[in-house]
């Protein structure tokens, strides 16, 4: 008896060190990843997030995550969302954009307009680990943050002088497709004496028009590159004199003197300063205050829908990918040197609703967004940062299967439709149950003649009904997702 | 002619050097102010600071500024807008707020939101200052700063802690009006476990009902006191977990070093954590940035829709004064010691709407703000901060006269209504053009039987129709508020 106590005595305090042993070595193996999601042109930011955020919260339930190491091979335990880091972030809304996707009928999420964040914390065994002999699991904690892939595509102006910048966004107002709309802003342009004593009501009009250009580039012609950013989502500085400028032409020609001596108070000298001012409060401050904390970055694009909108608005999404590269390359020649770089070491490129295409398209979808990146890639230090490019959808609304058309079997995915990208097309398509064949992926860069035969028939569908939030949302490869996002810190 | 020549030349040289001398002194005697506008309850801030430029930019054509000396004395010269100070603060949209004004029909221009900044350059000649033998004009830089009321009330919370603000707090929350509104959600704080693990969704809902409250406080019963202002004004705040705290009952009664001890993530730990980064981020952030550059502030106060919303509303409006006096009381038991103070030295309250009352009422109108005020400037440092109340109207909305009423003269008002303060009243007098004796107002603090007298009758009125921009607007006291902020400055 007295002996048997002992025993249990002992075996107490022995179960008691040894948890103290694994709290201490949980301090030190526990893992900390700071993704930051973004996205170009209604890409899917929050349905990307609420899709990743379920998989890990529900993971057993329902999908597997078959190709997701820790999930593969059992070390994943359980994952929980925890308050998130800081509090003067807005949280991500997961539990209203949860409750849209599994509501009757269901609906997209609603999209968020500026930054905000979501903690989660998952428990792991840490098999592979040299430390499994003395430790029973480890958290990795996953700092989610997401924000508008515009923010992301102002970084470069970090490097540009207010004439460089002018100089550029010219250009691009005097190209096709913005040359049309743009004509009757850069007719007033021109009616200005740069010198003389600028008129603040005047600028703010003239603020005011560019950023009307800026919206329709965006939600008209579907552009991709939209600068200054933060002009068609304002927030707190709605009003402010740091969001009226605009691009002035012919600054190139000017004497350099000239310009540098131009007064405070002219319109040169006020549309610099406020210039200035943007890249100081706006665009700096971004970068010092999230951006150089991200850890891993998944940008979304959404090449279907600029495949349908035609040449014009596939080429702007090609210059948004070389201009967000930029951002990424740490060389010398890069936009950010070693030592103010950040720490950004995975960059994952999503061409996302790979759900509206059919499987076999996959592959060219993944090729053509290679191709968007591939002149850029080259120019990237591979030893810091490593790419990589997915045909994903993170919540999956169609299903696929094969048709009969005329005695050959055609693939073809099945779905509800809530319309045509192109407008004028999609009023007869609205909640239909639809069967379609959309069209092929081109895998290379397209050239005029594709343009000419426009085949590509893009058609957006609703979530499918039914879904449940206690199990895993359909997808499409959100496991490879997780795989190069997050399996490297939970060995 | 050689002589002739020679004079000229010589007193070319002599207005030159004259002007070299006039820009060097101008520079010493350039004057500055830094005048902050702020007001509780809809009290017309964005009408008050309207007519403040309105009545420099024009001066001369219209309403003279009587009372405001350096018009009196000829020495005002004009006074333009000029680009604000901070590019990051949003313009105050005067040209809007102007043109709201003298519309036909005129309306009153919409209230502001947040904070908004914009600079006027008064040019004026300094006959009385010792320099003036060697200037022509000087020019005083008027900054005006407009914030809401909600942010000052905040204030004090920086010398509280989480447990004090919540039983002050709690206090109110028990007492009418506040107490059967508060009853179902304080319920709901008895069922929590203080010390358990938080559910984040849980403390998001409460802080989501407790804003609510607030928001009902404000508009419905027309209170003063809404603490934490920003939580019914949120801008980019909005959906962060800074404002997703709320007062919690019954602290005082924990044990100290359990309520010290209690983990991060418990419902104790989160919401005093919340609480401090509240404090910090919003609070202390906008003490910094903003209230200790402010010169001068001028507080507005409707108290002719207290007196009619009746006893409770008014009660709060008094606590609202003395939680504001706090911040301007630099004394040693005050809440900001002298090192850390700002340095406003000139702080007015202006009793609105004075044009809604009969003229003869204008003297009791200001008695009673002086009693709301009274109790605690006794304690006010007179020797930093000179205090002073003046019943004004910012644009004036009706014309005043004498009616006969059962054989006896009756001092009345005539305007355009846009309804009575007590809505059930309102809809019959929507739009007449009525003349009325809207009551007298109390000089003393009002006592129980006023109040079952129910003696006011307050009458909402259109701007009159017929305004211009570039005449001054009619108004009442608006030199004497001129002439108590800006006249020592232009000497």
């Amino acid at each position: 008896m007295a002996l048997l106590s002992k025993s249990i005595l002992k075996k107490h305090g022995f179960n008691k060190l040894k948890h103290k042993a694994n709290e201490l070595l949980n301090r030190t193996i526990d893992q900390h990843v700071t993704l930051a999601v973004t996205g170009l042109s209604r890409s899917g930011k929050t349905a990307f997030i609420t899709s990743l955020v379920n998989q890990l919260i529900n993971e057993g339930n329902g999908t597997k995550l078959s190709f997701f190491d820790p999930v593969h091979n059992g070390n994943f335990i359980a994952a929980k969302r925890v308050p998130q880091k800081h509090y003067h972030v807005p949280r991500f809304d997961y539990d209203s954009a949860i409750s849209a996707l599994t509501s009757e009928p269901a609906t997209w999420p609603k999209p968020t307009h500026g930054i905000s964040e979501l903690r989660i914390a998952i428990r792991y065994q840490p098999k592979n680990s040299i430390l499994k002999y003395a430790t029973d699991m480890a958290t990795l904690t996953l700092d989610i943050t997401d924000y508008p892939g515009e923010w992301l595509l102002d970084l470069p102006m970090l490097k540009q002088t207010y004439q460089e910048w002018s100089q550029q966004t010219y250009s691009l107002m005097t190209s096709s497709p913005r040359a049309e709309l743009s004509k009757s802003f850069l007719a007033k342009l021109k009616e200005i004496d740069l010198f003389a004593c600028a008129s603040e009501e005047l600028l703010a009009e003239l603020a005011q028009e560019y950023t009307g250009l800026l919206r329709t580039f965006r939600h008209e012609l579907g552009l991709s590159v939209i600068q200054p950013g933060r002009f068609i989502l304002p927030g707190d500085l709605a009003g402010a004199p740091i969001l009226e400028f605009f691009p002035f032409p012919g600054l190139e020609s000017i004497d350099g003197n000239d310009y540098q001596n131009a007064p405070d108070d002219s319109f040169i000298g006020m549309l610099r300063s406020r210039y200035l001012e943007y890249k100081e409060q706006v665009v700096r401050k971004f970068y010092r205050e999230h951006f150089l904390r991200f850890d891993r970055q998944i940008v979304l694009a959404d090449c279907l829908k600029s495949l349908n909108k035609g040449k014009e608005s596939f080429a702007d999404l090609e210059l948004a990918m070389s201009m967000i590269l930029e951002s990424y390359n740490y060389g010398k020649s890069g936009l950010f040197s070693r030592l103010f770089s950040p720490k950004i070491d995975k960059l994952l490129f999503g061409a996302t609703k790979a759900d509206h295409v059919t499987p076999e398209q996959h592959g060219p979808m993944v090729s053509l967004l290679n191709q968007l990146i591939h002149q850029n890639k080259q120019h990237l230090n591979y030893e810091s940062v490593q790419v990589k490019t997915l045909a994903i959808a993170s919540v999956k609304a169609t299903h696929s299967g094969i048709s009969k058309h005329k005695g050959v079997d055609v693939p073809v995915i099945q779905g509800q439709s809530i319309g045509h990208a192109n407008l004028e097309e999609s009023a007869g398509l609205f909640g239909q149950k639809i069967t379609v064949f959309p069209g092929a992926v081109p895998s290379q860069l397209p050239k005029d003649d594709y343009w000419q035969s426009n085949s590509f028939n893009f058609i957006e569908f609703a979530p499918l009904s039914g879904l449940n939030k206690q199990q895993c949302l359909p997808h499409v490869r959100m496991d490879q997702v997780l795989q190069f996002l997050l399996a490297d810190k939970m060995i």
